[in-house]
């Protein structure tokens, strides 16, 4: 069943968790972002961001450029993903300084677009007879997808078209370019797909979904492009390699594809643009290609951490069930891909597990990429770290055990600032009479079938989740696969309900009340003994949240600890530890250090509690060892 | 207590388990490397060995260099390598078809050398005016020390000294250069120190002493001297970074050095030729450091199989405990460089874990190097190999699950086979009135105190140990670590002996029979919880012989299983078994397989015997899953 993507996102407001995450990002996240773009951050590397949009309308207007272009090229993405990220931030805590600041930076963005639609400082600045000239390695296509989805940021969150304008007449050169010119390529790295697909949905303009169909159509068909292309040029940005098709994810035709390969980021974005595309058009042939890298990536390839692209070695996907836990790469924006993907998975098909995964990512990579003051990023997330050898040796040297601040590469930290405040998109979905709760988060939604529903919630630490709903039709909740039992009533009555692919439906007239209650009992999680890595190791989580174990909770030895799973795990309230959080107490055993490096005595074990923290909240208390997976005792 | 270098390897005979792999040697190893130094050997990349040191013979009279040079800037060691092992094994199996391709080699091999000494074929052939002018990376110094070792060999071993000739004239060369001129520097790939103590022992040339003096005692105190010389030279053979002196162990005076750090290769070959010096001398300063090097690397950077070099990044150590199972380089020369160290350790102050260190490489690591066939060999030996994942992700492309043929940069294979058959140096050592036994190998050895002594022993795989001893004096026996008991008896009458640092030591007068029975009750080992990678996990040895853990004993399927430690290893002969090994039985767990990547469902655990094999024999029947490491259950 096809539901809507929920656009709803301008009636959504949430508060709870969430909400304090939300209000993060508005208070710091986002100011001290505009500040970096604007080279006002103290202490941060020059952006130049915005003077390079400056500069680039006096190259249009034939000016003289003045300090020119500077940075990575695909810089002008920053700016984009800041309008976003603000945009969507806006509805939730109006900010009239705020919105002019993003009204400027859209006004000195149209200055720089070209007459014939073309936008992109670096090209624009620097060569404008290079445009297009290296699809493989200038991002112009990625850049240009950031900008199509802050425009439609700006438009569906505060009701402004005048970057959307921008960007359609982008769209036309770029279809010009592609469709009708066939110029032969398809993004280097891809993003624009999604971005393509979500502006023909908010305006209907055919040209987008028909470019979105063409790059997604044509990628790994052509094999031999980029090497043409490459060959062609006599310029390079990365010296990236163009026969290395795995990499790009043009190695086969995406409808043959069956395993997820590659750049990570790059991976579930271009698969994101594809689920958009099946739903949008019903494609069934695409759906199902998308099912097979969904598999791949979520059966195969991912941390328990929703953590995916194991390797720093291009950033990339590894191979099945190679997955260390100490050199991991994991990248935050992978994650947040990865959640793009699962909600689009969600619009063609209801299923909890694509739900599921999406709140996996969602509660431990992403948040951890987070410190908890909303100042420092990790862009790397490890699920062990061992201060002395991560972030020292060279196998473990992007694998950092302190998040560092804002980066010349700053994919994360906006990334996350987008996600973080357009949470309701993910959380909620809609066809003409069911409202779907697939994320728990307190707020309030409006739909546009009519409905209205606010949630109380102390999600993830609690695990009751009250709906109040007005309207008729279904309320759809989904019934997490972590959660082996639950209760429901609805409007005070017991309800027995079976989930329907993860989900209990539930049909509401007038005013309703409905109360589910999660089971909050922590849990062993075990990896299939497929994955090397993790044979005899345990990991320990409670509802969405995997738990880690910190040096500072035990004594400043995480590595000698062995879990006895045959036993209890205790909860306890910390209201003054990392911004109040639930603690968790583990029977385990203690290995006694020896001073040989190698014995043949039995060595020597004593009963303790271990002591796990959420994993979204580790390294926020100084340097020390971290642990996911620990070895089990019994 | 300082005891002298077994020189005495001519009056060495050995048979039994050493005598097997010897022969090995003498029928396949030495014959296929002879093939593949004159470009005969079918399907070996082309090594024009020879050919070098016949062009570089034209170069010298003034002709036409013919095809001129070709290979790696080190290709001469390849032919001292060759000419050092055949030395040794002819002393063992006496074949005067190979003796006089040895002899020819030499004359070859001669008629290179330049009127003032100078011996290179790369340099002579090439350009005669870059002599000298890359120390860093051009290996001048490693391959005269190889050639120095060669023409030791030669001597000691068939009694000619026509190599030695030469090389003697070439030391007073690289003498002249280096300390008489003042050259500055010191070798980037260090070897030529322990080949030159050799010499001096042998010759009681002072050139040779003074040499390797100013080599050890100039490293590492000019800072600069590679980066000067990098921008003096304009020309490169690797692009090694100058400034990197960990990697090159020049970052501080070897006198001021604790931590073991770089090319691990190069590392031990440099510690032994410390140790050596410091020996020869009773410089205490010396040896203290050579004991903290040591230290660093056998108490906190060595696997259990006495590989050293954990990481492929600079084939080098990594940092304290950093110790990978399956991400190992280990290389097979790094194990045969830490036996050379240790044997020279020995030589400063017997203390038998010098002794079970050298046993450790040797027959768990450099064993491992080669096929049992003979034909093909490890470079890199991991303690864990997961077909799909091994030899294929990025991160393990080095960690292949099958030995490979011969490389194009053949060091390891000739360094093996020169170490086995001259496997009596290490096995034995000599004071003015003792005997030492370090190693235990079947076989006859004449010391030059007068003693004379036979051994009969099964071992590795048998621990009853018999000598025959003719002489007055002391035998010093060596009693492993891992021996927690053992007997002895001399004459038929039991000894209540103590060893004295590892060592027992029994006077003898005239005929005597000395029993020695050590304790081969298989034992699980343990590491220290310091390494991140180990804990949780056990390992199972047997005597000297660490085991693996190998798919094809094991239902396919190693990774499924947990060891349980409370158990009792069973032993069964296994003659027909790879070419007649022990197999060990261990009490296991197999946990189920189950479709899920992750779960919270305990997964099910059958009781099962483990089968584990010794790792020096891993790799021979086919592709499989192997395991050194296996997680506890109990």
């Amino acid at each position: 069943m096809k539901i809507q993507h929920q656009t709803g996102q301008a009636a959504y407001s949430s508060g709870g968790f969430i909400g304090k995450y939300q209000k993060l990002v508005s208070e710091t996240v986002i100011p001290y972002q505009y500040a970096v773009l604007n080279d006002k951050a103290e202490g941060a590397e020059k952006s130049h961001v915005v003077r390079n949009f400056i500069n680039a309308g006096r190259a249009v207007r034939g000016e003289d450029t003045g300090d020119g272009f500077y940075g990575m090229v695909f810089q002008d993405s920053d700016a984009a993903k800041w309008i976003e990220a603000a945009a969507y931030s806006l509805r939730n805590f109006p900010d009239p300084v705020l919105e002019k600041q993003v009204d400027d930076l859209i006004d000195i963005i149209a200055a720089a677009q070209d007459e014939d639609g073309y936008l992109n400082t670096y090209f624009t600045i620097k060569d404008k007879e290079k445009r297009w000239t290296n699809i493989l390695e200038a991002h112009e296509l990625y850049c240009a997808g950031h900008m199509i989805e802050a425009a439609c940021a700006c438009c569906e969150a505060l009701g402004k078209r005048k970057l959307l304008d921008v960007m359609l007449k982008n769209v036309s050169h770029i279809y010009k370019v592609f469709v009708e010119d066939k110029h032969g390529g398809f993004p280097g790295h891809p993003e624009i797909e999604l971005a393509l697909m979500k502006m023909y949905r908010l305006t209907g303009d055919r040209k987008c979904l028909e470019l979105a169909e063409y790059f997604i159509n044509t990628r790994g068909c052509d094999t031999d492009y980029y090497k043409r292309e490459c060959e062609a040029r006599k310029w390079q940005v990365w010296g990236n390699d163009p026969g290395n098709g795995d990499y790009q994810q043009s190695a086969v035709p995406l409808r043959k594809a069956s395993d997820a390969v590659g750049h990570a980021v790059r991976a579930v974005y271009l698969y994101t643009g594809m689920a958009d595309l099946a739903a949008e058009t019903g494609d069934s042939e695409l759906y199902d290609a998308c099912v097979r890298l969904w598999n791949s990536i979520t059966k195969r390839q991912m941390y328990v951490t929703g953590g995916i692209g194991s390797t720093v070695h291009g950033e990339a996907f590894s191979t099945d069930f190679d997955l260390p836990p100490d050199t991991a790469y994991a990248e935050t924006c992978a994650s947040i891909g990865l959640m793009f993907f699962a909600s689009r998975m969600l619009e063609n098909e209801v299923k909890g597990e694509y739900a599921d995964v999406m709140e996996q990512a969602f509660f431990n990579t992403v948040l951890a990429g987070m410190q908890l003051d909303g100042k420092r990023f990790f862009y790397v997330n490890p699920l062990e770290v061992v201060p002395g050898i991560s972030g020292k040796v060279q196998t473990q040297k992007h694998d950092l055990t302190q998040r560092p601040g804002w980066y010349a590469c700053a994919c994360c930290p906006p990334n996350a600032a987008r996600l973080i405040s357009s949470f309701g998109k993910y959380a909620y979905g809609e066809s003409a009479d069911t409202a779907y709760c697939h994320l728990f988060a307190a707020g309030s939604v409006s739909f546009e079938n009519g409905i209205q529903l606010s949630c109380e919630t102390e999600y993830p630490y609690g695990f009751t989740v009250k709906y109040k709903v007005s309207g008729n039709g279904n309320v759809a909740v989904r019934i997490p696969a972590w959660s082996k039992q639950f209760t429901l009533t609805v409007n005070g009555s017991p309800v027995n309900a079976e989930p329907a692919n993860g989900y209990v439906y539930i049909p509401v007239a007038g005013s309703s009340e409905i109360v589910l209650t999660l089971d909050g009992t922590p849990r062993f999680v075990y990896a299939s003994p497929k994955i090397p890595r993790l044979t005899g190791f345990a990991a320990v989580c409670r509802g969405p949240l995997v738990y880690c174990f910190e040096g500072v909770d035990n004594g400043g030895d995480v590595l000698s600890l062995r879990l006895d799973t045959s036993g209890e795990i205790t909860v306890s309230d910390e209201p003054e530890t990392l911004g109040g959080t639930v603690k968790l107490g583990v029977p385990a055993l203690r290995t006694a250090q020896t001073d040989e490096l190698y014995t043949s005595q039995r060595p020597a074990q004593t009963a303790c509690t271990a002591y796990a923290v959420p994993y979204c909240t580790w390294g926020n208390r100084g340097e020390n060892q971290m642990r996911v997976w620990i070895p089990t005792a019994k």
